[in-house]
């Protein structure tokens, strides 16, 4: 779409940008990262989930042969902070399409032992030389343009405590999945939005991985309050996504006994869909 | 349902079964397990992926405080053969209602060396313990009744090779998914059967792992031949499954670039969703 001249000169580009910075990590021995997780990827107090994923899916694009992920499985294990981590990962399996990796996330506990955070299982591949035979079924989200889309900023915060993450996405939701932030929460488990980042960025496919797990939980839509911690979550990654916003649309389905699905599908700007998620989570009956 | 007493008396009972005997292994010394891989759970000559799963599952069962899946990650590194087999389970972490754990299964190549087969994620709990609030908007496939649709000893195998675990299983298919076997692929994603062990043994939560790879490939009604090998496969356990036939729905809606997802879900008797999962497969593209 067509921006302002200064506009262009401050978007950031793929590899120089907020995103980028938060989630390089430092090699410090073969498989073995240090990085400073950012408080600025926080949603309510917590590291965003989404954002751990991209650091370590950008820990294994270094450490396997190939650099695009394919799917991965992430366990959340323990609650991540803002600070010190490391990330180790392994190669499980090369091959000459798929490659197979694990990482971990360990940050130190206050006696100075190592923690891990999440343990991720991974296939990574090469999304360019896939061919170009698409015959997806599914359809992009009926989502109302941008301009009638609400983000954080065009009201109050609906949820309290510190979400830092806020100021590092574009992040438009449908008004029909916004009755939570009004008091009205339609029952529907759904939610859905624009999504970008702050900053400018073009999506990649290590954002994708933020952008599954990055709108507010489809659980406030259903009348429900409080954290809903990730358990378990997988990504498809099938395209390089094309420059511009993404269409993020969540559901779920399945609310029983505690705990919750969230199913993602995330649309690109030429209408591919370009990831696909399911993520466990667990939440607090009211 | 009723069934005539000398029916009753040869039913398989949970523990006792062909099931049970072909995933049962031997710990050989902490977190080692010894089994040989049946050749009865073979779908065209490839060990079935579900069954394998089983496997690993009931190993991660022993290995774990908790003993029941609720979310199982596994990546398919190479294909297993009938025969020997090893899995090593590792405690990732242990909490008060969740547990953590790792289990690769390996079997030894022709020269000797241990080559990795399967390597898996999974945080298990405990299903029993799950508060009764339901609140799933789901609603179960509508499946012919089961005298309405088809098994393999209904017709001649539609498929050439050896499919041993057709004789393991109840299945009978929707006819509405069978325009493959008939030559007359119905062109959409979906395939959808009632099923169960062929023995009469109830489900429990590790015959759901079988359960979600157990039918068709969706490949076959969407027109494509071949093998479909799974690349990754997760699934989320949320119930203990009531006893009785299953159905399971499954369905693809992202065949694009030479993969596909498979989503299944799985109901039980009591129309209770006891089973969704998700898995990314490798199509040949005709």
């Amino acid at each position: 779409m067509p921006e302002a001249a200064s506009a262009q000169a401050t978007r950031a580009v793929i590899g120089a940008s907020e995103f980028d910075r938060d989630t390089t990590l430092t090699a410090r021995a073969p498989g073995v990262y240090d990085i400073d997780l950012s408080a600025g990827w926080t949603i309510i107090n917590a590291v965003n989930g989404g954002y751990l994923l991209a650091v370590l899916g950008r820990a294994l694009a270094d450490t396997l042969p190939h650099s695009d992920p394919f799917t991965v499985s992430a366990h959340y294990l323990t609650a991540s902070q803002p600070g010190p981590a490391v990330v180790r990962t392994e190669t499980v399996r090369t091959g000459r399409t798929l490659s197979t990796g694990q990482a971990s996330l360990f940050q130190l506990d206050e006696q100075g032992n190592e923690v891990e955070r999440i343990r991720v299982l991974a296939s990574y591949g090469d999304l360019g030389s896939l061919p170009d035979d698409v015959r997806t079924t599914a359809r992009p989200p009926a989502l109302p343009p941008m301009d009638q889309c609400f983000g954080p900023e065009d009201g109050p915060a609906p949820v309290d405590g510190s979400s830092a993450i806020t100021g590092r996405l574009m992040l438009k939701l449908d008004p029909s999945t916004l009755g939570w932030a009004l008091g009205k929460p339609s029952g529907k488990g759904e939610m859905r939005a624009w999504f970008g980042l702050a900053d400018g960025r073009d999506p990649d496919p290590l954002a994708l991985l933020l952008a599954v797990d990055a709108l507010p939980p489809t659980a406030f839509e259903m009348g429900l309050t409080g954290w809903v911690p990730t358990v378990e979550l997988t990504v498809h990654v099938r395209c390089r996504p094309a420059p511009g916003p993404l269409r993020v649309s969540i559901t779920t389905r399945n609310l029983a006994g505690g705990f919750l699905e969230e199913d993602a599908e995330v649309w690109d700007s030429a209408d591919r869909l370009v990831a696909q998620s399911r993520q466990l989570a667990r939440v607090r009956l009211s």
